[in-house]
């Protein structure tokens, strides 16, 4: 269950912290600096102009597409990087939205749950607000298997909940869904990297994910979409960026889609976030993302269990089951701002939620066991000895 | 006249090389690697999630927002950057489109020339689709201002055109519009850092830009966008990311806007790109782009006289005076590919447009008067000892 401690030289960590906050920013990979001056200096500084063709920076979005494709078991040319998340959110649910309103003519509904993260649900009802007879049902996590049925046109669900970590089971989800000919929609921030992901064998039709979580790729790294190939064809991009033309070079005063998943390009790619990105995404090469998968399993598991042996009235927020959770692990707490900054002043390093939750999330890219145990003992510790109440923990403020 | 040469040394350029493609990406100045380094070593290796605070990321947008108000001579908190131009564009025209609807209850009609790069007729396009009773009307550059009347609702240019260099008179033009309640859009793409804009003066609602360009923030720079503050209250945004959100950390389930420009931030940050971006900003706080201005004319007029008398048969695509210039410079020739090839194996760095535009851009931090002498000339003795037929020159092809 140790193996993937090995991978820890793959990063450069500070020296005597414990990070528990890869789910929020992921930390440097050792080989992202250098890849990134090489960018910059060989490619950009000599090549200038001529890096986009010599040095493949057009291609790139589709060249960091087919790496992201192995890691959530896509087809190859599926999956395109580049754009922030929210963006590629607003693309999905657009084709989406289209493709029902081709399929049916009554009303779109589109099917979300109260986990799902506040960008997704905005940008859901942004859309429903601009499409007639289009409207977006929100119901607990707990209840979207029995709310699928026909009245249903779109699912759109974030697999892991950003606060406590509740895992859907998306294979389950995905094929009653599909059953029922419901257009399906997978945001993987939460996950890509660290939960093993099937998109094609669950019969996904469309996901997104960000790559500056669990894939480590950077402060605002790019984001990932995935459109299964035979409804490529069905909408027209809304977002009609000059990349996502067919033939981008020749000018022509009128859009035509690319054929393929470069459709859903829109602008001139972020080389530098790519080039730090290119270098994340070159660890998983090395890797089988089910053996994270259970390493993160077990790694949460240890942390749950020695906290409640600890301090048994912490209440977890978290799914008990590691079959039901994601990779980080959440605690509410009345005292979990002060509690969180405790935490840091001994070198681990998890995040407050408001109102009251406490985040700790597990990369097995670089937490061990020792990790686990050492940081649920410090959190008991504070909490028993009330070292929380000391001032000189509150100076600083985490908003991410 | 050539004061700014002393700027040249601000950037690292091949030694060499004469580099006339700065209209298209921005050569590298000196100081970027080392500060995209410090970010990705120092803060985001050191300070891991901590740097979003501790190093001022989350406010990266908003504060070079404020380095590139000074340089379109925009009021402090009127400017953002992050996302790409294809977004921003989005966002200005949808926001222009809600306040025309909310002014008058009749059409409404984008008017725009064939000189916008295509981008932005193809958002203009698919926005006017998707709103009732709206439609774009294309003029030729010169019929712009005779067709600036009260049917028009939204005027939507960009100033300096990418093929010809053409300058529309955005004094002239905006003020006119503006007389007749016209709400009015500049893409500043070809403008940015060389010509000597006033947003303010000129009296502007919306202006967008990138920064790749003149600005040598780098490939796949973000873009930025100014909106006249009186103008923040009347729409609603469409591209809802939590960025955007009055409160994002504190993750409501209803959209509300920021207050201010924020409102139109989206995602996350591309903090590696803003890293460079910053480097090369910081140019700018020593340069009066006026004077940018002034030399970009004499080094353009200069190229032209040179031409012209080397090669009297090239026939010039962009205006002969240079009060109607951008800062690159086109001729027609139907041998324009090789042509350039061939200039290329000389050291000269230009580009080719099909079918048959060649263009030469001068950023006068690093071209000098020297420079344009010596790639007047060279082109003239490929041109006239047909140097361009040489095979050897046919290996490369440049596309951007």
């Amino acid at each position: 269950m140790e193996d993937f401690i090995l991978t820890r030289d793959y990063f450069s960590l500070p020296k005597d912290i414990i990070y528990l906050n890869g789910n929020s920013l992921g930390p440097l990979p050792r080989a992202t600096a250098e890849n990134v001056q090489k960018v910059i200096k060989k490619e950009w500084g000599e090549l200038l102009i001529d890096a986009w063709n010599e040095a493949y920076w057009i291609d790139t979005p589709t060249l960091l597409g087919e790496k992201i494709a192995k890691i959530i078991k896509a087809p190859s040319n599926t999956v395109v990087v580049g754009e922030t998340l929210s963006i590629r959110l607003y693309q999905v649910l657009d084709a989406a939205i289209q493709l029902s309103k081709a399929n049916k003519s009554t009303k779109t509904t589109i099917l979300t749950d109260t986990g799902n993260f506040p960008t997704d649900r905005y940008i859901a009802q942004s859309l429903a607000n601009r499409y007639s007879n289009t409207r977006v049902k929100t119901v607990p996590p707990d209840k979207i298997f029995e709310n699928l049925n026909q009245d249903i046109s779109i699912l759109f669900l974030t697999e892991v909940d950003f606060k406590t970590g509740r895992l859907h089971d998306m294979q389950k989800i995905n094929m009653r869904a599909k059953n029922l000919n419901i257009i399906t929609i997978w945001d993987l921030a939460h996950s890509a990297g660290v939960i093993d992901i099937n998109v094609k064998k669950a019969n996904v039709d469309f996901a997104v994910g960000c790559t500056y979580k669990y894939l480590c790729g950077g402060p605002g790294s790019p984001a990932f979409l995935y459109t299964k190939k035979e409804l490529l064809e069905g909408f027209s991009p809304t977002l009609t960026g000059w990349m996502g033309h067919e033939h981008p070079f020749s000018f022509k005063s009128n859009y035509t889609p690319a054929r393929g998943i470069s459709k859903f390009r829109i602008g001139t790619p972020e080389i530098l976030q790519m080039a730090a990105l290119e270098s994340s995404l070159k660890i998983w090469n090395t890797i089988d993302v089910s053996q994270v998968r259970e390493t993160s399993r077990y790694l949460t598991d240890v942390f749950i269990k020695e906290v409640k042996s600890g301090c048994p009235n912490l209440v977890l927020a978290s799914p008990e089951n590691s079959i039901n959770r994601g990779s980080h692990v959440s605690f509410y707490s009345a005292n979990g701002y002060p509690i969180i900054q405790a935490l840091r002043s001994n070198g681990i390093i998890g995040d407050f939620r408001e109102p009251n939750l406490m985040r700790f999330g597990f990369n097995p890219l670089f937490n061990s066991k020792q990790d686990a145990i050492f940081a649920a003992e410090t959190l008991c510790r504070i909490i028993l000895k009330r070292e929380w109440e000391k001032p000189n923990f509150l100076k600083k403020k985490t908003v991410t």
